[in-house]
């Protein structure tokens, strides 16, 4: 053989992805190579869902990061850095990938910790269709990573010029508009309804905002169930902005809004109506009225 | 005759409105009977208006007070509870409507000054065209105030068992989310301005949030040179979200950067690039990054 294969291109590529979630497994699925997640501690809900997407199971923690040569951190954000930390602290010495939504301060906090470490961030819901879903990478070792994606159903862009943060900062200033609209409409219609003009305020918007009381409707079906998640995302976000100079009680209002929901962490759905009880009746909300 | 007009009949009906701004000019021009202003003090562009549009000049506050039967105020809101103030102490004994985007609880205070009282607001532009702005009204009072505006350009509505509030609150949370997002949309362009990732941001606004970019120039165009007038109404939002017991952040942070907008006061328009500069360079965004 005039060239001996080495152990990154796609074919012979070992990723760890931590940890498949709905999101998470996605992106799994969309990875060449084998791809190896890591079943000690998980739900049998996680274990059915790494098997359906063909996941190889490494077993444990330790396993995977020694078998891996990239491992991509996938979690709810007030998980990343403690995540960070395990791998880390397990031995892991090839490139780590940080994929989630963090301050940049934070995930640059994360990235002292490796030799090769890729920021990354993904846009969009899990990647079942084309066109849907970006995963952002910045970083030296970005295309590396990007590499892994080509062809499949999750967009992987290097961000041009990009230094690690960047990937970071994209998302925090994406979400900031939709999940902190999200919010924002939960909370004023919770305001109507506390002032007695929730018909009113549905009657003028029909006239004017085509569309909000829907968008209304919509948010308690799917975004209440996922509220408990955003509660940390919304909080990198304030700090992403206060970092900048600029005023964060948009955010800190979010994560408190999202927080208050969190009650609807194992429903399927909730009603408008449940979602703004849930507001307007927190512990939080009559000390703040009082 | 068989029955004698009384003065409040729409025909000999004296209504006065403070001031007729660009607002108030329209919702005068659209009132039935003679209206009055008061050119004391005001603006020689305030004069060209009110002539404009066909009002009568009472010449000071305490004549036009005299004269009218209903009087209506429509002012900035920081400066509604003092003019409400100068009425009362005029001696005014007819119907005062306060038609300004204040809270609840200052429209109540402002009440009590007043035998006779009628909660307003108003939600849309000046009215120059049919179905575009409505004049919300709650209170007692509250159908003898819409009938000077049967068949006119602005669309006066009684709020069905609404009391003394009702129309206040109704533009609270109106205005809670259009000026509400428009703040933090201009707050979100300024921190990804800041870590450097707008053209990124821009792209998957493009492939993801229509219509995004394009809404971000036109509120520097449109909504920059007004952002100062809009400080007071945010506080007022905000001070109606703590009453109910939800979180006042998103609106202390919509304020602040209004504020940080005020510069642009006596402009036409501001450009997006100019508008983010003024955000992230006062002197409060030096103070809150240090």
């Amino acid at each position: 053989m005039s060239e001996a294969p080495d152990d990154t291109t796609p074919d012979h590529a070992v990723t760890g992805v931590l940890h498949p979630g709905d999101m998470g497994v996605t992106v799994a699925a969309a990875c060449s190579g084998t791809v190896l997640w890591a079943s000690e501690g998980r739900s049998a809900e996680s274990c059915e869902r790494a098997a359906g997407a063909g996941l190889t199971d490494a077993g444990d923690l330790a396993s995977l990061v020694a078998a891996a040569d990239i491992v991509i951190s996938i979690c709810p954000p007030h998980g990343a850095e403690a995540l960070a930390a395990t791998v880390a602290d397990a031995g892991f010495a090839g490139c780590y990938v940080d994929a989630n939504a963090v301050s940049p301060a934070t995930v640059r906090r994360i990235a002292a910790r490796f030799a090769n470490f890729v920021d990354g961030s993904v846009i969009g819901p899990p990647a079942r269709e084309p066109g849907t879903t970006r995963l952002y990478l910045a970083g030296p070792g970005a295309a590396g990573v990007a590499a892994r994606f080509a062809g499949s159903l999750l967009d992987a862009r290097v961000l041009d010029g990009g230094s690690i943060g960047a990937a970071s900062a994209l998302k925090m200033a994406y979400a900031s508009w939709t999940k902190g609209t999200n919010a924002l409409l939960v909370a004023v219609a919770a305001m109507a309804a506390a002032e007695g003009v929730s018909d009113d305020l549905t009657a003028e918007w029909g006239l004017s905002q085509h569309g909000l009381s829907q968008r209304l409707t919509y948010t308690a079906i799917r975004s209440a169930p996922k509220a408990w998640r955003w509660v940390g995302e919304m909080d990198e976000i304030a700090d992403t902005f206060a970092a900048a100079g600029l005023p964060d009680g948009f955010h800190r209002a979010a994560s408190e809004v999202f927080a208050r929901l969190g009650e609807f962490k194992n429903s399927r759905s909730a009603s408008v109506e449940q979602m703004l009880e849930a507001l307007l009746n927190s512990p939080a909300a009559a000390e703040d009225a009082g």
